[in-house]
């Protein structure tokens, strides 16, 4: 049984992480804490809640945190760097499920993400939490940066291809759908009903923060630096992403139904389908899944591969507890057993 | 650990049963059968399901199922009646999620349904299955009649109300909207997104099979026949029912507030809300939790109250779960504690 | 042809007012003001304008709006108030898409909105722009109040039957749905889609503005005060408002389908449904049709009405240009005969 | 003044035929034929139609077709085929919605459509009914082979580029996401409400009968075969259309916002929008237009080009009546002015 903290849980990665932290076993969450909302119960803003989370949110406190074991950040970009360090000196784990320490090169971070970074220096230590490439660092880590949603789906997808050295790396395509619940809970005209639902729209077409990332994943697979054209889209649904693929490989010989199944014949969380099928994201809405097929279409030299997760659950708070999982030693399933919820 | 069999899993409430039966501790399913899909795997039907539930479902087969403990039918309504005899005969216990042993009447029961009923001697013992009712009962009972969605949420929200003698029970007012998954996974043109999403609709006005269940149920709590108007509308979204309910009171001077408090005290999946709150029905999605609130508008005689459910859920799969719980002297809570998902 | 003016036009009943003057033969759009947007070109705001509307958003001018035969205001409450006087003074038409001018007593509309009212000797002038009520009236109007949606759809569907003296009007009860645009183009986080979608709820049920304006017209039509509960609801849908009316009747013989029909054998915009039909609001998509329904279920004394309209065209809008025709002697359809889209 | 029929209105291709049909101020609709549904009221199956459409869908009959000036067939594959001949040797002008006579050669389409052509005779004749490609070829056209929804979206995006000569040709990649509407009103399980809403998914990826068709038209621009990967998806929502196209350019100096504005200068119904703009189909709901833009991200070799359109109006219905208009000497955007519903 471990201490958590959560800073900033009144978004949607809070209330997710909320459901998962309050059915899980091992886990007691002590601290939740916001600015805005202190003293708010939790369960009033999120009543799905109510009976299962009796916590009300408490204005930011660095003792309260230091008393955890472990502390979750789900707070806007910018703010985990300034609390960090005191944390892990401290001895206390930090999972961070913004973008802070996502990328190694300080300087790309503070390209992207408008702002010099605040501890650089941990860059290189923290280590980026896709369980499925870093597990054995992440058992070691004092430090987590939870990947981004868009990146996980990707990367998952592009991975098997990459490391088999089957593809050309320097035209892969990532066209990337996501549900509107990647746009948080902020108050903002363009994350409205009545501006998202009936439609479909692409966005950040010239560049958008989660590129520097993938491609960094994929470099590190590849040996060498990726060229990739990242397109997301806003699709009229809360949950869900769906990423489509596509790279050129060079032998059409290759089983890449056999390739996909081996890499991820261990993993608890990657479900590669039946040759032929189309994942669709319902099957794993709630879920820490991320469901993969792989397509050659009309036997050309275009490989598309498909993967599916739940934006906030493998995506964000799943991915996160996945991670505190693996830190701690408990099973890596560890209250990330729910069935996804369909219809 | 019990053994478990499902009649007719196909349908919405059949893959939700699934869901629940799967994640329960003391349940082991052992068949699930469908006439017209038999040998396909179960999740090449619901992918949710996939790493979950490995059975395929098999034809119908009264062997298989004289094997089990309990079996749910969850089929359209006139088939659980046919197979009901020779179970009970044999010491199976059956909860049925369909109307076939809903009304106590045969005459009422053939007239709303179109056909004769096959077994109305057992009409008598079958125990309508409202635990907030009938839980002595369900406890003893061979046969429990699993009440429909509208049912569940109009007498759960009306039934504190009537027991305290405090409305007038000649004019009482249920006006309830439902998903569209209440309509079920039949290939039908209604049905379709595109008739049925950006669109609110009533339909059934002049009469609706749930009329005549709920009727009885609140006269049995009346101790007299009630005069009610029910409509129910079909809203644009996949789970959720919403009870807006109506009566008149003659004393205005009770406090409704504590009377609905104390009515549900004990119970563990109705949750009267705090004064003035308003129920979503996100904040049950995927829970077998009823949330209830009551309203007394300007200071008039008429009351007001809301109620929602899960349809899937605490309107038909969770309420059978939590009926077979009581059943087999299980915790009622055993296997559907699980959080709703929100957003 | 005439000059027309917008106050206000970037919420959603401003870009439904420009797509129907856009089209309108009789009409030239010579200035929309928007304090926020000046400089901003309409079509950048509202891409469905693009090559349709040229002009741009202009900073509010007095001057501008006075070389206007008309201007309608659609900006939040208790702004038009505040211009209404010096345009009336200088022989400009006024139609108020708000709630300024729709209450007759000053204290009761002080007390639903909050504020003082700063010009209620102008209440008295002030038509209520209810056509099928006031349609003479509006004929000589030079300032109309432009109904609320909720109170266009729930009068329009009670009205025969208070007028014709039929039922108890001590009673009354309207359970309203409406899609979210009724809610705004305003940045708030109960809006969203992620708050919104896959979700139903009441909300105000102790009281909502649109409570007395309704009351005020059904009063007018039955010589008397009525009592009437009026429970609001948000449907996860765009456009659409949906009325279910109770009422019960004294005579159960009146034939209550001729009653309707003949109530609105001339007019353009309310279409009686053929006995046993149940409106939906998709069928009056973009639509400036009032489509009504109505029915005695199982025989007994309680009628029920079914009332459907699109919020942003009969229930805002199109109402409004309606109102504009009567005014200025255009034919009463023109620029209004747009058939709905479905699907 | 031109008589009309239509063959097989039932589905949503029918409806929205229907609708614009009755606003064209130089059509008469004089029969619309359901073997199904004979002797229904239009209005009665479409409500919004209501007060707009008095017609009956009669049983097909030849003669009544005969009397026409123009037929449209909005069929099922394989029925247009059957009786164009009988109707052009009448001098019947027909416009097929269907795919009878989108592809010139015999034996692909045979192939892709599961049966052997019934006039393959008439493919050399049928003018492809694109008309910012072949407006000349329409003008003298009997015969009109309306485009697919997904062909005119994908080939309205990538002509400007192919015919400039300035990219790869055999790398091309359509990854595009269209509205359920696109599966039609057929009563099918993938297609209701609880399998479609909240969830995205790809299908097809191994072929879809839109790929001979795009390639066609790409391959009839570049003067030889194309090489293309085209990747369908379901988006939950019920209209619209969006492709995201993605092409290799040989020289990065060339100003692609140029070369796409002159090649739509003219074209009324197609907008390229201004520099870094993201085209939502929402923009065109119910209009008959196309919305582009183009990016070269990161000012890399790769283009990305955005294209929107109304599937049942740009993509299926509008443009039969741009084709309409233009086989009659009509003005070519008679009846096709309405602005898009928003929001």
């Amino acid at each position: 049984m471990i201490n958590v903290g959560i800073v900033g849980g009144t978004g949607y990665t809070g209330v997710e992480l909320l459901r998962l932290l309050a059915q899980h076993p091992q886990v007691r969450i002590k601290v939740i804490t916001s600015r805005g909302d202190a003293g708010l119960p939790v369960a009033s803003m999120f009543p799905n809640l109510r009976g299962h989370v009796d916590l009300a949110f408490s204005a930011p406190d660095l003792d309260s945190l230091l008393a955890c074991d472990v502390v979750f950040f789900a707070t806007p970009n910018g703010i985990a760097m300034q609390q960090v360090p005191a944390l892990l000196a401290a001895g206390v784990k930090v999972i961070d499920l913004a973008a802070d320490f996502r990328l190694k090169d300080e300087h790309t971070w503070a390209q992207w993400y408008g702002m010099p970074h605040a501890c650089p220096e941990l860059l290189a230590e923290a280590v980026y939490g896709l369980p499925e490439v870093n597990r054995d660092a992440v058992r070691q880590a004092r430090l987590v940066a939870n990947p981004g949603c868009y990146p996980t789906a990707v990367q998952l997808g592009f991975l098997p291809l990459i490391k088999a050295g089957l593809c050309d790396t320097q035209s892969l395509i990532a066209d990337v759908k996501s549900g509107v619940s990647g746009a948080g809970r902020k108050a903002e005209v363009h994350s409205l009903l009545c501006e998202t639902s009936e439609s479909f729209k692409a966005y950040g077409v010239p560049g958008h923060r989660h590129l520097p990332e993938i491609r960094q994943g994929l470099a590190q697979a590849n040996g060498a630096p990726v060229g990739l054209t990242f397109v997301p889209h806003l699709t009229p649904m809360i949950r869900g992403i769906h990423a489509t693929l596509y790279a050129r490989v060079k032998d059409t010989s290759v089983d890449l139904q056999a390739l996909y199944e081996a890499a991820y014949a261990d993993e608890p969380f990657v479900d590669v389908m039946p040759q032929g099928s189309h994942p669709e994201t319902r099957s794993v809405k709630g879920a820490n899944t991320c469901r993969l097929s792989v397509f050659r279409p009309q036997g050309g030299d275009t490989v598309v591969i498909l993967s599916v997760i739940d934006n906030l659950v493998k995506g964000a708070a799943g991915q996160a507890v996945q991670n505190m999982n693996i830190v701690f030693g408990f099973d890596e399933s560890e209250g990330l057993r729910h069935i996804g919820l369909l219809p």
